[in-house]
């Protein structure tokens, strides 16, 4: 297999784009992708100060270093979950972050929040107390860790945030939302949220990248990142569409990116319209001051009563 | 496992319905499913002449049943296209059509057009002689059929054209269109099709039932029908997204008939809507007859130059 660009050894084909590259092509054309998502979706600018939420999984570190390399002032942010389930999975994924730190960006600023340090329980342990979520942290963790960004955002100036939800992510929530047709889902879900009542900018410069494209990069990269995934996303709806995704992959190569981004596009140019559910008032939370549509306490502080 | 009516042994257990059903009240429900079908839609009613599209498989010569057992004006039309393929598909499809009026319904009326001995050349003739089709016999059988279906239906004063498509074949094109985002299918798809400059109205009264139900409604019944698929329609793109649509049926019983019928509410609510391509001026084709928005002669004519 050859490279497209210098007929040198390929390492990998993405048969998507029709595209067999090198290690050193790949690693340049994955940099110059990254940067087009961002123009094209206007997600941040390199006036922008951008906090980039890392996990010290692959996606996360990958999209770090990438902004670092563009010169983009991106920072990022470690949120200490507490979930060990016997193997030691926050622990193991902050030293994963900072690893990357001293071994890839020494000047880089790492913000660290711990939550149960902070706020007196960890996740597993919140989950156990509150309704939300049906037996399973996750519902509680996302709530939680979108507080923490807002919150880490606004108090350190940041004016975006960055995530790296990659293409499969992606397109696995969007297969979710149709097979239902929420057209509310549909209507929001997008490579960029705008901000809104002093929530920063949200922006995923991943969404033209495919998981096994943020792989094939950290490890050309050198970068180490916790291989294994969350213990309470085994098992996911999520998980389960991605393999039904790949499978269709595989039959039909370009079928992921095509889905995804004709969505993207039958509905900028109005072809395809999703009702929007009137957007709610925002007030500020009488305790921590964040936008809500709840009471006087937004449904974060409300976990903690 | 226990008939949800009656307590007695259930033969078919229909997780989409939580309904287990004995073979007695499987056949009333059945019946009744496909009668309130017939009523959503406004697909036709008791003085409607119906004309019913008959292949010899079970989907078909399940609807005659139905329609006939409902008291409707059904009658059959069966079209010979000629596909032998060794295993005498045509020949054999034809046969059990005869063999359903013989033991079934002795006074109705089947009528039978053989394209090969009517115009000329077989399916399998006319696609080696055509452009259409990249070398599959499937666009110029679809095209085939629709013009004997209209020509039929408006030489016998027919108001409506009935055809078996269940729910896997609809929630199959649906996943297709869907997964392409291709908005002038999508806001067409639907189960009934209105009369238009003289072309019958099309409707599909198994919409909500399932290919397992109609194969369970026949073999009860005591209906012999052909069990081959079409020799052409082997490891078609169709057959593959219904393969993959029962995996996720499996996975979530429900998920192809919410997906189906919550994409029919959605876009009836206005809550989707598709850009519809604005409609081509139609005149009569000038052979045949049928409205065209072709040249002079209409896509079929054109076929036999």
């Amino acid at each position: 297999m050859k490279c497209s660009k210098c007929g040198g050894t390929a390492v990998i084909n993405m048969r998507q784009h029709r595209l067999r590259l090198c290690g050193r092509h790949f690693l340049e054309w994955f940099t110059a992708m990254t940067q087009r998502t961002i123009e094209k979706y206007k997600m941040f600018i390199p006036e922008d100060k951008v906090l980039v939420a890392v996990s010290g999984g692959k996606d996360s570190l990958a999209l770090w270093d990438v902004l670092l390399q563009l010169g983009y002032q991106a920072e990022g942010m470690y949120i200490g979950l507490g979930i060990d389930e016997e193997i030691g999975y926050s622990n193991k994924s902050l030293e994963m972050c900072n690893k990357f730190v001293e071994e890839h960006h020494p000047d880089a600023l790492l913000h660290v929040v711990d939550v149960g340090a902070e706020y007196g329980q960890s996740i597993p342990q919140l989950a156990r107390t509150t309704q939300r979520g049906r037996g399973r942290p996750c519902a509680v963790c996302g709530l939680v860790k979108r507080h923490i960004m807002n919150s880490v955002a606004r108090d350190g100036g940041f004016t975006a945030i960055a995530t790296g939800h990659n293409l499969d992510d992606e397109v696995a929530v969007l297969m979710q939302n149709t097979l239902r047709w929420q057209s509310g889902y549909l209507a929001r879900q997008a490579p960029v949220l705008e901000e809104r009542d002093g929530l920063a900018r949200k922006a995923k410069p991943f969404v033209r990248i495919y998981e096994r494209e943020a792989a094939a990069f950290v490890l050309l990269r050198g970068i180490d990142y916790i291989y294994d995934e969350c213990p309470f996303a085994r098992g996911s709806t999520t998980n389960y569409y991605k393999e039904l995704l790949n499978q269709l992959e595989l039959n039909s190569p370009g079928t992921k990116q095509q889905f995804y981004l004709q969505f993207l596009r039958a509905r900028d140019s109005g072809q395809v319209t999703f009702a929007r559910p009137r957007e709610s008032e925002l007030h500020p939370c009488v305790r921590c001051g964040q936008p809500t549509t709840a009471g006087e306490l937004c449904a974060f502080c409300r976990l903690w009563e």
